[in-house]
């Protein structure tokens, strides 16, 4: 599927990120920087800009606070067009920490709102972008929040953002693909002036199907990771995504060697991928975090009783 | 999604007998009967009916076979509505092996075939409907025949086969929801008086969402099997599927226990689910053959070679 204005963000190291604490080490984002170069993806996220007030560098790996001379280490020397972005969460970013972009080796800062908080989201937005920095911003847990207030919150967007494009983001991995196409057809009704992204989570397997969907509806801003890494069931696997779109832009091949040496071992460490009680969390429309607990106790694979609680606590 | 004309059929022992030579254990076949039962689930396939002139039981299990006998014996004793399913291929079996129904514990025949044998397939059902059996013919590897001929077999399987119900199979795993949404409407336009049916391979991640599109676009027969369990990357999962219809005649909870209990070790024995060449032959539209090959060599994660030696066949 070719269209010009597709752009496809890997997420690898930001989401992949959320479940080791942030801590990767140099050579491994060097590696996988180096990779999504070659294969020609336009955005590698590296990680959270958080505040170091707020968290503490010595529980957190780097890519918890992204500071700049870090990612300049990393990508040095590595010949890219690959722009490099960061993300923020509402509240736990100080704004006087982000440089000028001149300054700075990122090219991209993502806004990452509840929809109750989308006025806050629009102020970092046009702060960033006054900067000189490209902007999004990404509506979480969209699946729970599709009521009137969403439909203002994208309204207000376009009317008072400068930001670049507005990402539907089913962090519960909880949507299948009509709904989808109801929020991008929403999305692109209302956005005249900014791109439609997706983000997908892989609870139901239904990241790559969802990201499909979306594209088919004409959103432009694609997320995905290598080997589909990413909080809990993750993502939508980057090998997947390119496969499909079958852009010449792109080659499949830097990430299949990515995964063959790096992301291979790394799975036997850490955990991600089609696990039941994320499955049944997407099921439930919940956060995954209960699921999480779950899978670092003793009652990992106690599913019917991790299905009852979620079924129990919806009725209540 | 509720719609009363929606039949699930789990075919567990069936494929996944694809990845073990049929060898699954007395024990084993019970304990997924009982759960597949209390869980509401309309069908179970068992395996297939394969002649002993052309297979030797001595290399297979008795799911390459099953004997009506063999199928009692596992059965006995445990009450279910669940209807017991077996696939035949053409030319594998011998037909007078075929008991009249009412002297069977089976109750429905499924005819696997390519279009190219389609006349042979309506021949067969004719055959087993005659027997008193249900019957479907499962037309295999629909994304390389999906040409006139096809429309002529669909056609022709309206006039002249006593089938209940047609099933578009993705043995490849190389469809996505726009194709699916085509064949299935396609189906529905010719079968007037047959359900249409969808059984997805899990390549791409896509089994579970093609049978969703299967089912907006009123596909009412969907197989699953246990945690995904099948050939190469495996099937739709049936807990997703059951956790998407919400029927309440489906019951999850014994499944996620089976899952627990048997697949979870299972999983640690024979290999299946999201695999790189499972995903690239997806993308390249062609049989797991050749990946299924190079996961039982030293070459198992030799991805990039993989990828160019089918991408230069298919240059050919």
């Amino acid at each position: 599927m070719y269209r010009e204005q597709i752009k496809v963000l890997d997420c690898t190291i930001r989401d992949g990120g959320l479940i080791n604490n942030h801590d990767f080490d140099r050579r491994f984002v060097r590696e996988v920087y180096k990779a999504i170069s070659v294969s020609g993806v336009d955005y590698i996220e590296v990680g959270y800009k958080n505040s170091k007030k707020l968290f503490s560098p010595k529980e957190y790996g780097l890519w918890k606070f992204c500071d700049d001379d870090e990612i300049s280490k990393v990508i040095e020397g590595i010949d890219s067009k690959t722009k490099i972005s960061v993300m923020v969460d509402i509240g736990r970013v100080d704004l006087d920490d982000v440089k000028p972009s001149s300054e700075s080796p990122v090219d991209m800062i993502r806004v990452a709102a509840y929809v109750k908080d989308i006025d806050k989201a629009i102020y970092m937005t046009n702060h960033f972008a006054d900067k000189g920095y490209e902007t999004t911003i990404n509506i979480m847990a969209i699946s729970r929040d599709r009521g009137v207030e969403l439909d203002e919150a994208v309204v207000q967007i376009e009317k008072e953002s400068k930001t670049d494009a507005v990402y539907i983001v089913d962090s519960f991995g909880s949507l299948y693909q009509e709904p989808v196409e109801e929020l991008v057809k929403k999305f692109k009704g209302i956005l005249k002036t900014k791109e439609v992204g997706f983000h997908g989570h892989n609870h139901q397997q239904l990241a790559f199907s969802n990201t499909i969907e979306a594209i088919i509806h004409d959103a432009n801003y694609l997320d995905a990771t290598v080997y589909g890494i990413g909080r809990a069931a993750g993502n939508c696997p980057l090998e997947l995504l390119i496969g499909f779109l079958k852009n010449p832009k792109y080659d499949i091949r830097p990430v299949l060697d990515l995964i063959a040496k790096e992301f291979i071992p790394l799975r036997k460490k850490i955990e991600w991928g089609y696990i039941i009680p994320y499955a049944i969390s997407g099921m439930m429309n919940e956060h995954p975090r209960a699921a999480m607990a779950l899978r670092n106790s003793s009652k990992k694979e106690d599913y019917r009783e991790f299905y009852e609680s979620l079924k129990n606590t919806d009725l209540d």
